[in-house]
Formats: C-alpha cells, sequence, structure tokens
C-alpha cells in the first residue's frame, strides 16, 4: 500500500505516529505533508530513513498514493482544521484517510458525503467495532507462537519494544506478525482494534478477534500490551489482555530509574523481579507462560549507565535484557 | 421509597432481582406484580417475607408507588410487550420505571414520550453513565473500610454474599453500605454502574467514582465483585475493580466443588489458597489488602457434607468459612 503521511508542523520530533510508520509500517510511503520543512526529505531529518521520500507542502505536490495517514496526534485528539484541504484533496483523488483521532472523520460532515460521492473509506481507528463479544478462551489453541509485552507502567516502551522484535524477527527469517492495541500502533499496522476503549466486558475478546484473524498468516503473533498490572487506573486493560493473548512468553518492558507510576507518584513500582512474577502468576491462572526477556528504556543515562543498568535487569530476573531503541531487539529475537 | 416490583410469571423461582429487592433493598415494596398468582401475598410463596406485601395481577391493583422496578431479566434481557401496559400506566400514575434489561426504556419512543408528558424519570440502570473517566487512585484516602467480594469464578455468590454482610453488620449496629457493580445489584439498590459495560480504561474508575459518592455516608462500604481474576473472559473487570475499590479485606466467593471455569469447562480453577493468594498479591502492587473471610455457596451438598467442606475452607485459607444463605453472613460482619 502507498501512502502519504500528513504530518504538518510537527515532523519528526512530534510525529511520532509519522515516524513509526517510516521506521516500521510495511506500507510504501510516497510524502511525508510537512508545511514546515517542504523541500526537505525524511533523511534529512533522520539519518536511517530513506532519502527517496519527500517531505511536501500537501497532497497536491504528493506522487499517487492509496491512502492518507494522519500521522500526529495533537493533545486531546482533535482535528486541526488546517489539515482540512489536504484530507479533501486526498479523497478527491480516491484515496482512503486513516486516523486515530478521537475526533471521528466518518462524523464530520463534508468528509462523510466526500467519501461516499468518490467511493473511498474513512477508517477512524480509535472507533472499536460494534459486534465485539466476550472472549473464546481459544487464543492459545492458535497455531502461532504468541509473544506479549508487558509493563512495569505506561510509557515504558511496548510499543516500540514489540515493532523492534518483530523487525529483529524478520532479519532473522522468522515470519512474525504485529499485533497493535493502541491507537497509534493500529495506525503504524493499518489495522487493529483500540483495546482501552472496548467495553470492559470484551477486553479480553477483542484482543482474541485480532489474534484469531491473523494466526494462519504467522508464526509468531508479537501483541503490543498496555498499561501496567499494578497501575491504578489502567490495570484492567492489561489483565484483559494478559488472559485474551494467552501469550507463550512475556517481554517485560521498564523505564530504567522510574520508581513510582507515571502520574500517579504516590504509587510506588514495586521490584522487578516482584512484577515479573506477578506477571507470570497471574497469566497462569488462565494459561501458563514464561518469561522471554526483559527491554529497558535506557534514554536517559549514559552508555556506561545504561550497560550497567541492563546487566543488573538481566542479572535480577535471569533473563537477557536489551534497550530496543539503543541496541535493537536482535538479542530477544533469538531467543523466539 | 414506595416501588411496586413487576415480576410476571416468574415470582419468586426465576424473579431473582425481584426476590433481591424483597430480600435486601431499603425500599418499602408495596406490591409485586405478577399475572400468575395475583391474590396471593409474598409471604405465600417465602415464608420469610412480609405476608402485608400482596402479589396483585397490574399496576392498576397496586397501592400508591414512586416508582415500578423491572423485577425480572429475560436472557438476552429483551423487554416483554406483555408488560407495556403497566409501564405506561405507572408512568401515569406518575412513578419513575428502572429497569436493567439490554432493551432501554429511553429508546422506546413511547415510554420516551409518556415519561416526558408525566414528568417521570426512565432510569436504564445498565446504560454507564457518558461522563465517566480514568481513575484517580484515592479509594484508599476515603474515610471509610472498603471491603469487596471476589470470586474464583463467575456466578459463585458475590452479589449475595455482599447483600448479606450488609444485612448482618446492620444488625450488629453498623453503619454499612452496598456498592452494586452489575445490573441485579444496581436494580436493587436503586443506583450503580454497572462496570461490566464501561469504557476498558474507565473500569477502575467507574467503581472509584461510586465509593467516592458514598464513602461520606457510611463507616463501611462493601462492594460487589464481579467475575474472577483467572476468567479467560472476564477478568479485566475483576482486576479493574480490585484495584479502582483499593480494598482493605476481601472476601473470596467460591462454588463448593467447582473445578472448571463455567462455560470455560477446559479451563481448570486454581487451589482456593492459590487463587486467595494471587488476588492479595494482585491487589498489594496498588494498595495492600487481607483476606477476611470465605463465603462458600454449599447449595449443591447436604448439612454434613456442606459442614464439611466449610471447615476444609477455613483450615486452608486460615480465615472464617461460611455460606451466607443457609447461615447468614454473621461471622464475616463480626470480622469488621
Amino acid at each position: 500500500m502507498r501512502v502519504a503521511v500528513l504530518a504538518h508542523e510537527r515532523f519528526p520530533e512530534r510525529a511520532k505516529t509519522a515516524v513509526g510508520i517510516l521506521r516500521y509500517a510495511d506500507h510504501d510511503v510516497v510524502a511525508v505533508l510537512d508545511r514546515a520543512s517542504a523541500g526537505t526529505t525524511v533523511a534529512d531529518h533522520r539519518s536511517d530513513f530513506d532519502a527517496g521520500t519527500p517531505v511536501v507542502e500537501g497532497v497536491a505536490d504528493a506522487p499517487a498514493f492509496d491512502a492518507l495517514i494522519i500521522g500526529i496526534a495533537p493533545i486531546g485528539g482533535g482535528f486541526d482544521d488546517s489539515w482540512r484541504p489536504d484530507v479533501r484533496a486526498a479523497i478527491e483523488r480516491g484515496a482512503d484517510v486513516v486516523a486515530g483521532l478521537h475526533y471521528f472523520l466518518n462524523d464530520d460532515e463534508e468528509f462523510a458525503r466526500l467519501a461516499d460521492d468518490y467511493g473511498v473509506e474513512l477508517r477512524d481507528v480509535r472507533r472499536p467495532p460494534d459486534d465485539l463479544t466476550v472472549a473464546e478462551g481459544v487464543a492459545r489453541e492458535l497455531d502461532c507462537e504468541i509473544v506479549l509485552t508487558v509493563g512495569t507502567d505506561c510509557s515504558t516502551g511496548k510499543m516500540t519494544t514489540t515493532l523492534e522484535m518483530v523487525e529483529a524477527a524478520r532479519e532473522r527469517g522468522l515470519d512474525a506478525g504485529f499485533v497493535p492495541t493502541g491507537q497509534t500502533g493500529i495506525v503504524i499496522a493499518g489495522a487493529g482494534i483500540p483495546v482501552d476503549r472496548t467495553v470492559s466486558d470484551f477486553t479480553a475478546g477483542a484482543v482474541e478477534r485480532m489474534l484469531r484473524e491473523r494466526a494462519d498468516d504467522h508464526d509468531y503473533l508479537l501483541v503490543e500490551g498496555q498499561g501496567s498490572i499494578v497501575h491504578p487506573a489502567y490495570s484492567a486493560v492489561t489483565c484483559g489482555i494478559l488472559h485474551g493473548a494467552m501469550p507463550d512468553r512475556l517481554v517485560l518492558c521498564h523505564e530504567a530509574g522510574r520508581e513510582a507510576v507515571h502520574g500517579y507518584e504516590s504509587f510506588r513500582l514495586p521490584d522487578l523481579d516482584r512484577i515479573a512474577e506477578l506477571y507470570v502468576d497471574l497469566a497462569e491462572g488462565v494459561a501458563p507462560t514464561e518469561l522471554l526477556g526483559c527491554a529497558l528504556n535506557t534514554a536517559a543515562l549514559d552508555e556506561a549507565a545504561a550497560e550497567a543498568a541492563l546487566d543488573d535487569c538481566a542479572e535480577t530476573l535471569g533473563v537477557p535484557a536489551v534497550d530496543p531503541v539503543r541496541d535493537g531487539a536482535g538479542p530477544l529475537a533469538e531467543r523466539l
């Protein structure tokens, strides 16, 4: 699929989705739309990106594409009206539009009418399907190995770790698929269910449904986890994913040095080995699992401190520990 | 509040909600509507019920009341059109109507118009409020003791145990309030949030909101749990309630002899002490708790076997074990 990615005035630092698509998606990115840096290429911004991908002013300057993806998410998830001409032009060129905003394109009268006129699809990935049901408890019977990233907290790198592991697995010739559960991952993957927006009774069922749809296509399914099992607000989603996915193995994601729950600072994080044990015990009540490895976010540390933190973590947990951003997820993929 | 309870052709055996209201609610039940046994009193059906409460043919024969409660829930949660004349008549008498059905009275054109004309409220308790948010993590700071019933499975007696404990606590002069989380409990209580129907991210937040609203009114809040932390489909809801409520103490509910998850028979239940430990460990990751006691459903056993099962259970867990239906929840309430 050829895609154009809208990232006006935010590429690359504040365009997490756009960067994720460039780095991990199977899509052929024909252009990034950013009026603030039009005339450059994406390689001018990140040296590992493809210099063949231009940054352009708007849809009019982009080569042919099948879908326009909104690659930025302002706080609050609103739609910025300055994007309207590009969305309109994309539809008029016969392209689908994909967005992970709280504002649903399908509820926008102009876009809905235009999409109808031009026979294109508006995909609001933050809206869960309305035919979800409770889990049947069959993930363990699927003919593929399931690996789930779990965390000590929110924002510890679960999506990045999962995507890096998929990439590293593919580099090693393994047939690995990515199962997204949050809106950024879904936009990157082009499909998926935002598990944190489903009816609570259907949390595990939503994950199970994605696994059933993808199990025949891959030998390994790597599931993006959410939240943490000891999070005062989000643990329901974490637990539903854990039991809906019935992972054969877990990768524990942690930010080096974080000691309290982000945004809930009065809640201390349990020790790393304690939380790992809790994940394994909780999973085992439904389907046994084991720890494959640990992904440590060491962005705040210098190289020597990062090295020491990784060693410490590996010793505590008795499994390999890597920083997938610093070093890639090779050592984790090798354990598959 | 004076209420009439609709239970046509199902009272008392197949009218769990109606029986629950008669047994546990604070309401003054002026009549039960059941055309199949009109002319009797509720005491003719259950000897511990009040002979002053008549069973009548329909609303026309009922004394004055403030609300009509739908006290039965057919499989699928539909509205039986044979109830329509009673709902209509109740509205025309100026009474509110309360229902826990999947079919929303507010979406029924006739009822919505009538309710508007007569200035009465239609309360669809299965519809969560639309302004729910994520939990703030403050339940532990509330000025009351919180007790949560948790289970080894669905349908192990969590609602009944919670209601029996509230009753037993009140008999002992304690100021205990009931916090319902499912539609039957909510109809019995007259208010509450159906936690299994909220957006998954708001599961803990929904429970926390109910606790904050009620904490100033009671010394003890007894929260009705849902599902089980090792349920392949419903554990998300269980975990959200556990962390949203931050209970000081837990009561573990189990059906004697049940060895597999109901409806998911390939999943064995963990040993009772193992599951109790898992609940305490999982809760502790957010707020420490301890086991107060065990409620065992021994309905399938004779008295001697029930006695033996209770002894066994108490020894395994090291806390009092009772069958609240057989013996009441006195020994649990005494531990408050």
